[in-house]
């Protein structure tokens, strides 16, 4: 048993309660107050069910009481499936009583506007002061194969009950979360539990998630959600759910333009920015799958809890075409297919002539002529190719009862002499014999596409728990923040007390100080507006490039002033800034924001197209330490321009990655008042000349305390 | 009944046979010369089967003959499964007999190298002389449900015969071919034929492609290759399918680099430029599948013969979050969702308050209470919200027995009233209950994203359909073509005969004709090596840019001289070429290579790390008019620094197109020695400036005539 949080212990009362009671409670089994009891019922639920209608002296053959106050014992939780007034009278009773957590069905709440958001806010007040969970309201409730709890009204249980296994699905949404239940039953995926929130006034999907890690019964957690609530519980609870070991797959819909104002429209969850959500679920090692089948397919064979660190991927196939395709998708995934070693591919010529041993390895369908071909090809793939993961291809011919026994045998041997490697078969066969296979370790696809893509997220999974938790970047002294924006000269001088380093220059008040700056710094210089209240200089001209001589410096200089003048004749204006205009560096883009849902966010991108026509950028949660900024660097498109693309020199690459770091760990340490921050262009010089930001922006948050 | 061409009615002998003859015949129905007969003794086909074996009298019940001439009539087909020269010597005596179509299983020829190679080409020879037409050999056969013809050994039927429908597919791979056929059969879809060609020796997948488009029986055609043998014939039964309103949906693998190289070591299909096949799919109309799941997804979802030109996806939904779900898959895929109208929606919040009607319309489980909301919020998503294509989603409610009846009702009369628009469920339903959603029409998917890709592959059929035959480019004047790889200079009075400009320029043999030269065109100008043995004149120094007065130029001059001289001292050495140096414009490629497969292919880009680095380019068959060099152009990512983003002035696209398309012309007049042209780069100036090449490859493959 995993050591159980205080919070898990008190959310156990909602997810696997010992008692229950169903306030609204209805003999009609198809109606929202008689469902759940139809369901324990016949489930066998293990604890009393308590039904509570003012008008019956039984319900579905129970004793029913009138209210709440009536009960003879005090349920551990309840169910509640009355109109809104009732629903708040009865959790406050019941809260009185001391039952520990509620399911609320109802609806009409925050979901309906100002007035059912007083209304739920209500609910949240009674359960807080008697320490009490709830689950919604406005939710289709959860289902417990443990104990045969059934706090749903979904109608979907019509069709058939799952079986029970290690899955546990988290869903905010009722809908959703039941067509991922639904499917999954249809699928004979087993499962732990399947929670929806609903409006999440107090139980989030990070809670559930938070107690799916710590559940003995839950093994692999599947998750749905249009937005986070609680960006601080749930990624305690992402993080929770990778120490123990748990891989977490998550749906997060919202990916597009069109798919954000869907959700807008939709709910009242913030959706935040859908890329700052993706770098987020990848530092916590979470695989985001992109559909329902993805995320099931993935849930599934994560159950083998075979989690490949460093995955490979080898595949036997009777099919050269699907060795190919086989190819294209884990290329695609960026799954690893290395070649077999030069030896091994020369036995196996010598065993089968026409056989193709590279990787794929296409044994040809003579191996259905010869089916000891299978032990002698799989041992070669695992023991000689040593691969992490195996993909065997036997399509239809796996399920031809003329072969099936034989074939089973086969590779019932390999998967003993293999036992830590993770094995998926694609094959065709009838429901039995894909049991059947199941039963001897293997995990079985019908489509070798969907077979590679959860193959590969088994590798991320084993990769994040592999994973030490990174280095903490160190810490930088405390700056004194200004009360509002600084120019820019104050933002560079700021930024250079953390390390941030900008090109050299001057603040100048007058020209010739201009021209005794330039002169000092070597021509050419640039040249632009000093003034705190004016932010975006280039927009007035107050920029000036490439001033190659005292007489440009001079005359730049009365321009500028003149512009500013006729721009923003209201703005405090203190001269001119002088810099040395650098050359032959890559220009960068390095900045952050806060998110409205996780807080400060570090960006960086290559200057020009990339970040404006190609939005080619790498995202991060603040703060993070050089290596973690260095591998952001590389894994934008455009990475190869600072590797040294195009006959330039590589970069400064490590100097870039200090940078960014230290702007993260700035970001983080400042506080909300801490708006953004934009350094662009940031020249990163050749290998060992550094990188300098040419210009700075620091926005703050006047309003802010 | 579709007009037959000859080619396709001598194929009718292979695919729809009224006789066929087993050479190899086994009693044993396990074994390769028995399982064709078992099936169609099974299935019931419509001729006489005769078998050929020496040592039996009987086999599986018929009379057997001991060879090919002792039979008592002469077969239509025959099925060939006996050892490589055995087979030879049975080929010769059906052809001499006067058989129309061979279909050869046996091994052992072209795949195993040069001396199987010159046995298939003695197959083809007999066939040939006779007019006989041959599939394979290596080839798994085919199937036609249309006659009960079985001339397949597949082990895939002993889990069962497909049921006769619509599709047909038509597979190089014979393991591959029957895996999709496996699938599709397992799915419940119906088939009428399915075919493997295997070595190809005759028959191609192009053959039987063009025998489907004019098969009665088949409406959808489901194509697999990994290589195109006959490129003319393949496009020409492509074309035929699009005119003949069947859609085609192929599988190309070798998308990636890993499986282009899976591809050459399985089979010695040329598997060409994987973006040169993407073009020439997209160009006939031919969608193209990712997954087997989605091939077949896109043939199931076309057999309901709505193909929405203009496509647009509406959509209904009792679950929010899968509307966000389906917003996005449409977003990637790029279907578009437009939003409902204003007054359609304002209606549709009077009747549901809290619906959210914009479209994605979520009409909440609510409806779930009140079904006749079922036809209320269709009616105007179809009526007063006109999408071609509508998805409503249900979900497990959908399978409900409490649900499923009423909600049937309200979905047949909406089937009714909007007989043209294409109708999808995604509903979770037990199979009793899909099948009677397909009988009201409605196609029916578990998981919304895998719809919405078969959705838009629909408005691709039916675009595809509905587009006019392109205006055929205008053709150029022939030109004259230098024996071998000319010079800049002559290749750019070459292209200039056809209309391509290139930036003003004279050529100069001494350096004050250079400077004559650079006076009159105006300065700055660029300078190069003029010789027609330097090729890659940039590598050696050889271009000289921005040189700004007379002195630069006369300097210039003598440089590059010296250069020539050192680095390609033995080449002739013309002077130099003075170009006006062009500037504002935006940097382009234009080009144009022989793919080994289709030929002439033009090639547009940007300029610079566009290509180099992020592969941005647009490939095309080459003729092409001006309006498919404009779509090219619009399509690269890039394509937004071309019409005006980051404050530049739009780009003169016109020219552009003008002069990709003649770039296409000549491709396509000038015949196979013409081997490449590089147009790079090419200046696109300002809208109505034209656009201008700077520099001109043109290579001539000298060896061929």
């Amino acid at each position: 048993m995993l050591p159980q949080t205080e919070a898990g212990a008190a959310l156990s009362a909602l997810l696997r309660p010992r008692s229950v009671a169903v306030i609204g409670a209805s003999e009609d089994s198809s109606r929202i107050g008689g469902r759940p009891i139809a369901a324990m019922l016949e489930r066998g639920f293990s604890g009393p069910i308590l039904p509570v209608n003012p008008n019956r002296a039984t319900v579905q053959g129970l004793p029913a009481f009138a209210s709440v106050r009536d009960l003879p014992e005090t349920p551990e939780a309840a169910i509640i499936a009355v109109p809104p007034k009732a629903a708040e009278a009865a959790l406050q009773d019941l809260a009185e009583r001391g039952t520990k957590a509620a399911i609320l069905f109802t609806a009409g709440f925050a979901e309906t506007g100002a007035s059912g958001a007083d209304a739920q806010e209500r609910l949240l007040r009674i359960a807080r002061q008697h320490g009490m969970r709830l689950l919604g309201p406005n939710s289709l409730g959860l289902l417990n194969t443990a104990n045969g709890f059934y706090g749903t009204f979904t109608s979907s249980l019509e069709r058939g009950y799952p079986i029970p296994g290690p899955i546990g699905i988290a869903s905010q949404s009722g809908a959703y979360g039941m067509h991922l239940f639904s499917m999954a039953r249809d699928m004979g995926m087993g499962l732990s539990c399947s929670v929806t929130t609903g409006n999440e006034a107090d139980v989030t999907v990070g809670d559930i998630v938070a107690w799916m890690a710590q559940d003995p019964g839950t093994e692999v957690i599947a998750a749905y959600s249009e937005g986070i609530r609680d960006a601080n519980r749930f990624l305690a609870a992402l993080d929770l759910a990778r120490r123990n070991r748990k891989p977490v797959v998550m749906m997060k819909v919202g990916r597009s333009e069109l798919g954000r104002a869907a959700a807008q429209s939709h709910t009242a969850s913030l959706a935040g920015d859908d890329a700052v959500t993706d770098a987020v679920l990848a530092e916590f090692g979470v695989v985001r799958a992109r559909t329902t089948e993805e995320l099931l397919d993935i849930a599934r064979l994560a159950t083998r809890k075979i989690y490949p660190a460093g995955n490979t991927l080898g595949v036997l196939t009777v099919s050269g075409g699907a060795g190919v395709l086989i190819s294209d998708a884990a290329d695609a995934a960026g799954l690893p297919m290395p070649p077999m070693p030069e030896a091994a591919q020369a036995a196996l010529h010598r065993d089968l002539p026409f056989c193709a041993p590279q990787n794929p390895v296409d044994c040809t369908a003579q191996v259905l002529n010869d089916l000891s071909l299978v032990g002698r090809f799989g041992e070669a793939l695992l023991g000689e190719g040593g691969y992490r993961s195996a993909l065997l291809f036997f399509t239809h011919a796996g399920g031809a009862p003329s072969i099936t026994p034989r074939l089973r045998e086969q590779l019932r041997a390999l998967r003993a002499r293999y036992p830590d490697r993770l094995m998926v078969l694609s094959v065709l066969a009838d429901p039995p014999q894909i049991r059947q296979f199941e039963e001897d370790g293997f995990a079985v696809f019908a489509d070798p596409s969907r077979a590679v893509a959860a193959i590969h997220a088994m590798g991320r999974f084993g990769d994040a728990f592999a994973a030490a938790s990174p280095e903490p970047a160190p810490s930088l002294p405390a700056l004194e923040w200004p009360k509002s924006t600084p120019s820019e000269a104050e933002a560079k001088r700021l930024l250079g007390q953390a390390g941030i380093a900008a090109a050299p220059e001057q603040a100048c008040a007058t020209a010739e100080q201009a021209v005794a700056a330039a002169r000092a710094l070597g021509f050419p210089v640039v040249m632009k507006i000093l003034s705190p209240d004016i932010l975006h200089k280039s927009e007035i001209g107050g920029v000036l490039l490439n001033l190659g001589d005292e007489t440009a410096v001079r005359e730049g200089f009365a321009l500028l002033m003149q512009r500013a003048a006729t721009a923003a004749p209201q703005a405090r204006l203190e001269g001119a800034l002088v810099a040395k205009q650098l050359s032959g560096g890559v220009e960068c883009i390095l900045g952050m924001h806060r998110d409205p849902v996780f807080g400060p966010v570090a960006v960086f991108g290559l200057g020009g197209i990339f970040v404006e026509v190609l939005r080619d950028v790498a995202l991060r949660r603040c703060p993070f330490n050089e290596a973690e900024a260095e591998a952001m660097i590389r894994s934008i498109r455009g990475a190869p321009l600072l590797l040294g693309a195009r006959g330039r020199p590589p970069a400064d690459i490590r100097a870039l990655a200090r940078m960014l770091s230290r702007l993260s760990v700035l970001a983080h340490q400042a506080g909300p008042r801490l708006s953004a921050i934009d350094l662009n262009p940031v020249f990163a010089m050749p290998e060992g000349e550094g990188a300098f930001a040419a210009d700075a922006v620091i926005e703050i948050a006047e309003n802010r305390s």
